[in-house]
């Protein structure tokens, strides 16, 4: 549970393992732990152990356990088992994270569990299956709470007390016409304070916020962070007939997903990064991003060979020309990662890139300078040179401006032709910092110097 | 309230500044967008229109807007205003919210509106202001509804109809003793479905997951995400006595910046960083992160300069060496990234770093000797020179193993000894990913070609 207790039971579970004695660990994982806890225990542990983990999870545990996994870990046991094993473990999903873990099975197993289900929850599945992942549509459940809006308060608490327990997070009961269309909404916080004799149409909120089952999960999540809320009513696009509900718990996944998903593609990691994958997956996922990155070094390395004369005369620009391409590197990654972020929460736009480009090449501007002078009066106190001097400072100065202009404009580029800036501005941007570093370094010195 | 209306708003605003025609805007910001748009709308803004907009805030909506604007924002404009309305805005703030902004004003602005409030609520404000902002303490509200234990289901019906209105994400009342002690919660979802003469106490749950207020913030944000909760209590730890509770809308906020935080640190930008911060405050932050990186920048051209003699005689050495710096830090940086991450998210700790480390030595040593091939095979057809591209080869091979060790191991260390890792971490690697790729290869060119 805490941080403490996971690495505790880690430590259980690790001298159980060593000692080849397995009944502590059985009972850790088959009722004395929350699902949730085993879950994390699992995400915690490197592939054998995982694998030796799950094999000593009794059946009827299983089904709880891959709730809590992450898709991508759950589809990997999932693939193993036979089809009754999973039919049986699907049966205990909600449809929401059932549709979810099957649109990360092959084609074959996904027929087997639609087969197994019953035609209405197959109807079900298959409606959510039928939606982006990345769409409201994809997020939903269809555990509502429907009443019709000309019953009385009294009706409503007699119709709830018919039920034996209301879906977890049930915040609002939803009001819809004869036709399923969506009318409104009706809080427990106002129904518990209603007089009984009103009926739901004098009560109920119209002015609810609705989500069509087309909207990207990306708006969904910052409508919920804007309004605060804890459930909110799916309808259809055109239709307008409600589909189901959205819960902030699903919610909250999304927000951490694109929270993490710049960092992680900054990186060249999936958003989804298995901590403890294997070393094969590990080694051919982290030889792409090499490769990538190795063009680049391989461009850098090209221009300075354009220098070979110059710098077969003076060997202090060998020495120095790194800490230009480095200090433009920095700064332009601090701003990338700024703008990458300010795009992210929708904060930058049309209006206000200008300004922003603006106060970048200002700051590159200052900063260059500051640090120029640093630069070269170190310089000159190495080299004993004052010409090597003032070229590093003017490369300095240089490679700060076209960062700040690169770092802004780059992610607002990407972004409108449709590439993720989290994942292709870095390699773009120090691509940039380092071709301007050498080039504009070595460059002025073979006017100046040679 | 989606991407477009917001730029759109943006653009609406932008218009009517240049036309000098406010009215529209006024109309926008006084009640046409509701309040959360204002105040995106504002933080969205360039500081000296931010200014403008807010003079254009009747006073009265204010405080509205206030509560949805990021507690640095929301500070700076609190500290212009005179006592009296400071005094009248902090009075709209729920507590939770206004024992936040006023962390951010000075020691006599908040003794001004302490003054101010009523014996009761400032008793409140000054417990919750006793409290770290990044503890339970500090998360949690007091608009608690508490029941005792022994009264039947209709009473509690009774009591709550008593209300005008419940607060807000009230998913739980609370029961507690005669002397305040935490007894349990009774969900409204088991409430509604309940037999009206049963007893509170048989149908309350016990179980409850109770946080106490020196609990750490991100340990909360854990347990909300893991048991799904929309509100919890927080007791006193010692008096197990009820202090308030805290609500997912406020723990969502703790899980975004947290996910954030690495990204921005590992960019050397602040948590709570203002996308369209003045010049000169930005210029001021970024030239801090600039001089610790040039630190960096100087120790790896020190290690250069000592190779003076031979990069005097082999200029290729002078063209090749920033590929085998740029390899280790690309692939340094994957690591440090991954465990950051996983660090966050607790999934590492004593048991399983050795395994992290292990595997990433093997990853290193496979996408070395993979990479180190290509580079040489590369190296070897652009200088005709085979000694350099077996040299080349080795030195990538090291370097790699280097950032693979230092990658995984030095964010472990920098948590143990109390540094955050996402800050510290990406400059330390940088110096020994450029210190070990220069020092190997140079060094060996040194050894075998001098």
């Amino acid at each position: 549970m805490t941080e403490q207790t996971t690495q505790e039971h880690l430590q259980t579970v690790n001298e159980s393992l060593e000692s080849g004695t397995t009944m502590q660990i059985r009972y850790l994982l088959n009722g004395a732990l929350p699902a949730q806890d085993v879950a994390r225990l699992l995400e915690s542990s490197p592939p054998k152990e995982r694998k030796l983990l799950w094999d000593l999870i009794d059946d009827k545990n299983e089904g709880e356990v891959l709730q809590y996994l992450s898709e991508d870990i759950s589809a990997q046991f999932m693939k193993t088992m036979d089809t009754e094993r999973l039919v049986a473990v699907s049966e205990q999903f909600e449809h929401d994270d059932l549709t979810n873990i099957l649109q990360h099975l092959p084609e074959t197993l996904v027929k087997e569990v639609l087969a197994s289900m019953t035609a209405q929850n197959r109807a079900r599945v298959e409606t959510l299956l039928s939606y982006s992942e990345d769409s409201a549509g994809g997020l939903m459940n269809t555990d509502t709470i429907t009443i019709r809006p000309n019953i009385t308060v009294d009706i409503v608490f007699r119709f709830l007390r018919r039920h034996q327990e209301l879906p977890d997070m049930t915040d609002n009961l939803l009001i819809v016409s004869r036709s399923d269309k969506f009318l409104g909404t009706l809080p427990l916080t106002k129904l518990l304070v209603a007089d009984t004799s009103s009926t739901v149409r004098e009560i109920m909120e119209t002015e609810t916020t609705t989500i069509t089952s087309d909207m990207p999960a990306s708006e969904v999540a910052q409508l919920f962070e804007k309004l605060d809320l804890v459930s909110a009513p799916v309808i259809d696009p055109e239709t307008k007939k409600l589909l189901g509900r959205i819960t902030i718990d699903d919610v909250v996944d999304v927000i951490r997903d694109e929270a993490e998903h710049s960092m992680l593609s900054m990186a060249g990691l999936e958003d989804d990064e298995d901590t403890f994958a294997p070393i094969l997956k590990t080694t051919r996922r982290r030889a792409v991003w090499l490769g990538v990155n190795l063009v680049t070094a391989f461009i850098a390395s090209y221009v300075i060979g354009l220098f070979q004369d110059t710098l077969d005369q003076i060997v202090a620009l060998a020495i120095l020309m790194p800490i230009v391409a480095s200090m433009g590197g920095i700064a332009g990654s601090q701003v990338l990662t700024l703008v990458i972020r300010g795009i992210a929460l929708n904060q930058i736009g049309a209006t206000n890139t200008g300004w922003l480009l603006n106060r970048e090449i200002v700051v590159g501007a200052l900063n260059g300078i500051l640090w120029a002078t640093v630069i070269a009066a170190m310089t000159a106190l190495w080299f004993d040179n004052l010409q090597i001097a003032y070229i590093i400072a003017a490369a300095i100065i240089i490679n700060l401006l076209f960062a700040a202009i690169t770092g802004t404009m780059l992610p607002v580029i990407l972004k409108k032709l449709g590439v993720d800036p989290a994942l292709a501005g870095s390699v773009i941007l120090t691509t940039v910092t380092d071709v301007v570093g050498f080039l504009s370094f070595l460059g002025l010195a073979t006017l100046f110097l040679v």
